[in-house]
């Protein structure tokens, strides 16, 4: 290895990046994102702070790197039909049946609602991506001449993962295939497939 | 008055009660319900300790009655359709514009899922009647004949709040009349109106 390739080496690499990343999500899920340290993340992850700053400048991107992380499901298939590739891009929301999601899930709620900074790099990195995928979805039902002609998309489209976290953060009821199934079968494909 | 109606008498009365309730309320979305206190929401309304607690015996029967007190609508109208009730019922969620709700809210979701006790008391005492009053709107439109035979009402009744809650907390969009609308007509009746 010459001198540069030892200096252009990142200090983070791969698996140890994604444990860093594992552990900002758990002190996440446990104090909160305003109490979240870079120390506390680093202490949990047995590295050091010097680590931790050089790969990530502050919290707000070790924490959303962390959370971009997470979502990196492979694109979903195209099944042929509306139904089924709903059904294989949301299967995968199962995994919130995990308690740690569940608090996960309300600290970046919470952070949402009272870190504006954290609100916007949230919506445009972590959610951005998930809501183009969905819409990506729906056009390529579209292209199919699955849809009726008046299918407002950017309503549609967030409906059902909508409806699915709803009934888990308010109701209590953790998201499965036979519900998810059910939404999209009962309420996603009435709204949008035109009648045969 | 006799001595015995002095005794009889509620400490906390009309009026002083409800401004308690909605200090609570503001502390509430301020701290968030964990570190909520008896002696904080005491202090802030300007009242005794002592009468806090002999009204409500700690804070979570203090918090669960201003949120109960909160939604306190009257019986929405039978306005003769599925689509009328709905949008009578429903055009009140345009008090979510307040920034305090918004905090509020979150507040709620994290308590639900950080404190079994909470969430038990609110899903039974807040969300309770909600789903209730819901759900007899649905069942009103399957006494009118509106709705398809196959219709699952416990799915398809918290689908409208659940869609605009999910875009109003995590897509920051504010609900408005018009997105009701826009729910109620493209979503929801295609869902469960009968052909006709």
């Amino acid at each position: 290895m010459t001198p540069a390739e030892t200096t252009a080496r990142p200090r983070v690499e791969g698996d140890r990046e994604q444990e860093i990343l594992d552990t900002a999500l758990e002190v996440l899920a446990e104090v909160g994102y305003d109490r979240l340290t870079m120390d506390a993340v680093a202490t949990r992850a047995k590295a050091s702070k010097a680590t931790l700053y050089r790969r990530w400048t502050n919290k707000l991107t070790l924490v959303i790197d962390a959370l971009v992380a997470q979502k990196a499901a492979p694109e979903p298939p195209d099944t042929g039909s509306l139904r089924g590739d709903l059904a294989a891009a949301y299967c995968g929301f199962g995994g919130l049946t995990d308690r740690h999601t569940v608090s996960r899930f309300t600290s970046v709620l919470t952070a949402i609602s009272r870190d504006p900074e954290f609100a916007a790099a949230y919506r445009t990195q972590v959610l951005g991506p998930k809501v183009a995928q969905s819409i990506a979805i729906f056009e390529r039902a579209r292209d199919r001449g699955e849809l009726r002609d008046d299918v407002d998309i950017s309503l549609i489209a967030p409906a059902l993962p909508g409806i699915v976290l709803h009934r888990f953060l308010m109701l209590g009821e953790p998201p499965s295939p036979d519900l998810i199934d059910r939404v999209i079968d009962q309420i996603i494909l009435p709204a949008a497939v035109a009648a045969s």
